[in-house]
């Protein structure tokens, strides 16, 4: 094992990450099992990070991992990022179509076009669920609403021989709707204490300004705008020694999602929101990569900080 | 409101989850974010049957709501349930391609011809994964493997009114693999144990035979086999007035898994495998049927089981 304070190597990581039962081989590239001491140390870091939290009297909601398409259509999801979208298809066929589609599965052949489009895509981001839903209630109380999501799975088209590359993996999600100045406080406030609490689990942890993967051509231009005007912040750190990973993002929306959904505060004008999302995979592999595999073998002020309940 | 020992009257009871924050719409049938409340009664659940639990040193494993498609082939699931499944379609054009998409997006027409099968299909049955991945450590040990994977989410293509027909859910999973007589006495155990814990949680429980939706004309005669061979058992509660709900289910594979993945017992014979799944969403619903919307005025005996730790 080459444990460095860049991180390991990416194959060899991955590969003792699966000897050691922690990640289980599904036969595609970022959708693994996570084996009982895996899970442990992410429940761990779930429960840690609402202990220290910085929500006042957040609303509790849970979403499963899928929402209508539309939705990706309105908030413009498939201009952004059509490449990461995941939309569910199924069959909707009589008996012949059955017997045909059957055929095709046997002898190996392409059976795509027997299957349809559904109203449903697979969620993008844990907090896309939220805007409609609260939305729908009408204006915001005076102070907004925060928003806390628990554990939530997400996912994202992009197969990855990186370990810390996932389709699938659970985010961390809160979201906070109001006035414009409380909401990037809050978020402002999330990502220092998102260093904070990742200091504490020995991770030399920064946060930064960042943008998100647009598509193509202008997805450049998108990118370079979000930037100049900060409204991605992510905190990275090393797991692999190839490059930095974000572990942590903290994004203002302002009025995007508000417009689209008609989200109003209290004194009529259009609400802002944020979110906060910690990657619990990626956390946990950080951890592991830092301070090795066997978790019972960890330094003890990490320990402490982790497991205590 | 008008609660009954039969159940509910479907649209009233879904009108009253809403109503008190238990269930929030999305736009599509069968899926819904749930409040709180919900959350904290689907997780005391959980505890649940893992207080009361049968099973003598599981292996605890955990998995996302995907799988290869390529295992939905290989099981058989696209003839036997090619109406459920749900694969997962994505984007691979160019800058070209991807105006294309945002312009129909745009003009509200078609976009499925832009959408690609990918490798991966979202999970029926939590169970699923488990196979390969046993089956990849070469023969079970002596006395076999049983694996609880927990809650999981898996997904059915079936959009419903009935609020207890949601097309993603979670079922408390755990899977047992090994010797025939062996693994048919817990599959057993385990629907007994089932009458009991819902008993106790003043559910009106019985276990039955019970067979799979299979999908059309054929599908009538696989049903009847396999209720034949008490392939599967389930449990029923009233959660709705129309009719009885299947909470759990208790199934025995034979070597149906295990032939298709290699599976071996010790001896070097085909393993037999079953798995026992506990609908989660069901049940907090069933609760919420049989003692109101509001669980802190519950019957005393139904808190005190459901919430000791």
């Amino acid at each position: 094992m080459s444990i460095g304070a860049s991180g390991r190597d990416r194959s060899a990581f991955f590969a003792d990450l699966i000897a050691a039962g922690l990640f289980v081989p599904s036969g595609v590239e970022g959708v693994y099992g996570r084996g009982g001491r895996f899970e442990e140390i992410r429940a761990a870091i779930e429960a840690l990070i609402t202990r220290r939290t910085i929500n006042v009297d957040p609303e509790r909601m849970a979403f499963p991992p899928l929402l209508p398409k539309e939705q990706l259509e309105q908030i413009g999801y498939l201009s952004s990022f059509p490449h990461l979208a995941g939309t569910i298809f199924s069959f909707n066929g009589d008996d012949a179509d059955a017997l045909e589609l059957e055929r095709r599965v046997a002898n190996g052949e392409d059976w795509s076009s027997l299957q349809h489009q559904t109203a449903l895509a697979l969620i993008p981001a844990a907090c896309y669920p939220v805007y409609p839903a609260l939305a729908s209630r009408g204006p915001l109380p005076v102070g907004g609403v925060t928003v806390d999501l628990g554990g939530s799975y997400v996912f994202r088209n992009e197969p990855s021989s990186d370990p810390a590359r996932l389709q699938m993996f659970h985010q961390r999600e809160m979201v906070r709707l109001g006035e414009p100045g409380e909401v990037l406080d809050w978020r402002d406030a999330w990502a220092r204490r998102a260093v904070e609490i990742l200091g504490e689990l020995g991770l030399d942890a920064s946060a930064d300004l960042a943008s998100d993967p647009f598509f193509g051509r202008s997805g450049t231009m998108l990118a370079r705008s979000q930037r100049s005007q900060a409204l991605k912040l992510e905190v990275l750190v090393s797991i692999t020694a190839e490059e930095p990973t974000a572990v942590a993002s903290f994004n203002a929306h302002r009025e995007h999602f508000s417009s689209v959904f008609d989200l109003k505060q209290s004194n009529g004008e259009q609400a802002h929101t944020a979110c906060v999302g910690f990657g619990l995979e990626r956390i946990t592999l950080a951890l592991l990569s830092r301070h090795g595999l066997d978790a019972a073998a960890w330094p003890n002020d990490v320990s402490a900080q982790l497991w205590s309940a």
